[in-house]
């Protein structure tokens, strides 16, 4: 499946909290760089997520806030 | 400033290409990976990015999305 | 690819207005029920959007709003 | 009221699931054809929602996602 | 209609700026509190945005970020 | 820091709801406007926002929707 969402990037899992209704999973692009996603425990659970196994951070192009300092 | 999205990714800004309303901004977070942000022409200029700039990309968790294969 | 968002509804592209930097694509998920979407014309071109294909509409839970009369 | 959201589509009430801070809705648009949404638990109360009920899916169009296989 | 979102706001439309696809729109919720919204050139035109109309802004509660000095 | 969002607005704190995973922080804009966030408990802590702190609602100018009566 192709997606339209700009960014789809590599990633490992490196964390998954489960809570009642929602999924906290902690996403290494590369070492030392995470991506925090929360979804819903039943995308998480239907998506198999555990720690170690491949995923994709997928996000909109207008998701992406630039700050500077 | 801090502020309450959970991922704040230190990058550096690789390619900024300006439209007419909007600019469309290349991060790059390490070697070979790479955010796409849009942001409003306005916003690109008040920032003052520019290629080689460092750049926080900021991203709510809610709005990653995660796949896999 | 399997992902994350909640919903994944299978459509038919019914039109697609090319802008400047955006593309406006028309989803039809039943004879009368249309869906909306704005997506960067790089991703229209690269999904290669044409009236008649078919394509999924893919919508987080926690952007689809609820309203009643 | 009218809204500047592109997408308003008439559904159905399906299924109303409680959680302690998030309500869980599916929405049938046709038989079939579903969305599910998350609003608070104190919205869902203040719209009444209940199985059965007419109620409309506000959708902005940025936020449709556009997936092809 | 009534709509799940957390915040609706009454505000006075300050400023319209249209462009070829999106238009602008300032919104001023008190004298000196403004807001700029984005939305469709379309949208706005249903909407009959003009300066000096009454109209809400309605923003979803997890699209309101905090940040603290 | 300085952010790519459109709307910062300055906002006094007058009610945190926390919950197991979100917190709810009520923001006044004015005397009798507010805006209900939620945010992840975590960035609620790290803020350390409590009553009466003064903090900033930001707000992407795309996630304003516009309605009208």
């Amino acid at each position: 499946m192709e997606i339209s969402a700009r960014n789809s990037l590599k990633t490992t899992v490196k964390k998954v909290v489960t809570g009642s209704v929602n999924t906290e999973v902690t996403l290494e692009l590369a070492p030392g760089i995470e991506l925090v996603s929360i979804i819903t425990k039943s995308s998480a659970e239907k998506l198999g997520l555990v720690e170690g196994k491949q995923a994709y951070a997928v996000i909109k192009s207008s998701d992406v806030i630039v700050a500077v300092d």
